[in-house]
């Protein structure tokens, strides 16, 4: 591998996280930078060859860089053309890798974010060891990313893997989409919100809504996630309810993906064994043939929101120590 | 390959395929047994080794039989033992392989019954020359299969690929499995036949009622089936509701898996175009970044009900001509 640092990219709906760390060593950071993201395909891809320019500057490693990887929320399809971000506004069927490459004048290889934060769970934190795993991020939305055989699983034109539109019930919410009932309806970070405003719009959430200064339509998920962190009753009731939905969707995922072990991402991570513990309780029965087989492990992902840029840097670097790089 | 022959055989809740075949041509069929499955190990056991002995005296091929494979409707975890089977009455953590080896003296390999039918699929029938294709059979339940880079995806413990209970709607009807809106209780010949006796019930499907007999609790899936076939518009009309059931599974599975082919099989298959149709209509907008990805190709099963046990004998022997036998 030539080169001695390289770097890794995470574009999500709201934020871009750019990260420069060692060829030989994934987890050491060498610098790193989030701004905003842009609207607009043009100006997304100008914001990207300036975060480059100062990761490298930051880094003094001009001559060294081996390569970019990117991970983006959204369908990749195969030569990293970005087809489709539903976060990502006006923009279609962007050769991220093609354009970013041409700019920087080194490798560039783009996947989706949710399969990148895998693979670097995968090599570097919760799912180290494990070979087939479901990971799921519960952010504003849902991602999801499967590694089978220690490989990612990317389908047939590289769209496998998400669960967060898989209807769970027909009558639901509208969803961006288009549908109704999509999980990331019920199980994200948005859910958890719209589950509490309603919870409080109904009288209930006294200490919740306090927090929100008063006002019931206030509430969001993350005063939830604190109050049920402090063992109040009434957030812990709410984080039951919300475990319920979770479950119910990792069910369904278990009973197609038989994985070994699921790892959970994304900012509701934040909540910690108040969500998990719930979690895991309404999982067990949910398995078809539930005690005629194993259980499967839930686990917290362990990188935070650095997974996805270390994992798109492990798109273009070994990463080493412990691996020989996704062979995916 | 030693041997001459290979028998396949099929296990489902209420009967059993055996088939020997050609080791060289598995779409050459020697000999074929139907019977009853019976309830309980032993005599299910009993039942096994005689439509074995039965088969091979038909053929008259004594010495010359290479393995049995045998494909079960139920989860089968590693070395041919069979789990659990929500069918098979009294059956529970059965080491299949092991007894049936032991009585026929040759090898058996045994995997689960929507795993053989897409072997067979992929080999013989619809996905022939498809790498990825995502088997789901319509039957009293839903049975799925996946099959990637050509190989059986079976998971860790070799229990992936159940649809059928993936849970569409928490709301929906009771399962046998314990849970509620489970796939297969919208979208199985048992779904039809319940949203055709509601219909009916509500005074609609005076065709199909007349059919029956004029009783609306009498009407059947197959009933409705064989009206809309013959283009009875309000046994159409239910036929376009269902269909908007098994496309709403099938989107959350292309979602998932990213297959290049989704396969119909089971006894819903003889609906033909009149489920068909409405599917794939359906399906167009359903998955995720729809217009911005390939559609995927929808097929009918190719093989009808022996497609098990055509691919039960797969397990064993290659088959050929044009395989090289399954590398999963």
């Amino acid at each position: 591998m030539p080169g001695a640092s390289v770097i890794g990219v995470d574009i999500g709906g709201t934020k871009i996280l750019g990260r420069i760390s060692d060829v030989d060593d994934g987890t050491r950071t060498i610098a790193q930078v989030r701004i905003p993201t842009p609207k607009g395909a043009d100006r997304l891809m100008g914001a990207l060859v300036a975060l480059v320019e100062d990761l490298v500057d930051a880094s003094g490693e001009r001559e060294g860089l081996a390569g970019i990887g990117v991970g983006v929320a959204g369908l990749v399809g195969s030569g990293g053309v970005l087809r489709y971000g539903p976060n990502l506004e006006g923009v279609v069927d962007l050769d991220l890798a093609g354009r970013l490459g041409g700019a920087a004048g080194v490798p560039v290889v783009v996947d989706n974010d949710a399969n990148c934060a895998a693979l670097a769970e995968a090599r570097f934190g919760a799912g180290t060891g494990v070979s087939d795993m479901v990971l799921v991020t519960l952010g504003t939305g849902i991602g999801g990313a499967i590694v089978t055989d220690g490989e990612l699983w990317r389908g047939r034109h590289g769209f496998a893997g998400e669960p967060g539109h898989m209807v769970v019930d027909p009558h639901g919410p509208e969803c961006p989409c288009g549908r109704r009932g999509c999980w990331e309806r019920f199980a994200s970070g948005s859910g958890l919100r719209a589950l509490a405003r309603r919870t409080a719009a109904q009288g209930h959430l006294g200490t919740v809504v306090e927090m929100a200064g008063g006002d019931p339509a206030a509430v969001t998920g993350e005063l939830v996630v604190e109050a049920a962190r402090a063992s109040d009753p009434q957030a812990t009731a709410v984080m039951v309810e919300f475990a319920g939905y979770v479950a119910l969707g990792l069910a369904n995922l278990v009973n197609l993906f038989d994985p070994e072990m699921v790892v959970l991402g994304g900012g509701l991570v934040d909540a910690g064994s108040s969500l998990v513990d719930p979690v895991r309780e309404a999982m067990e029965g949910l398995a078809v043939g539930h005690g005629h087989r194993p259980s499967v492990a839930l686990e917290l992902a362990r990188l935070g929101s650095a997974a996805g840029a270390m994992g798109a840097a492990l798109l273009v670097a070994p990463g080493a120590p412990g691996g020989d790089g996704p062979k995916g």
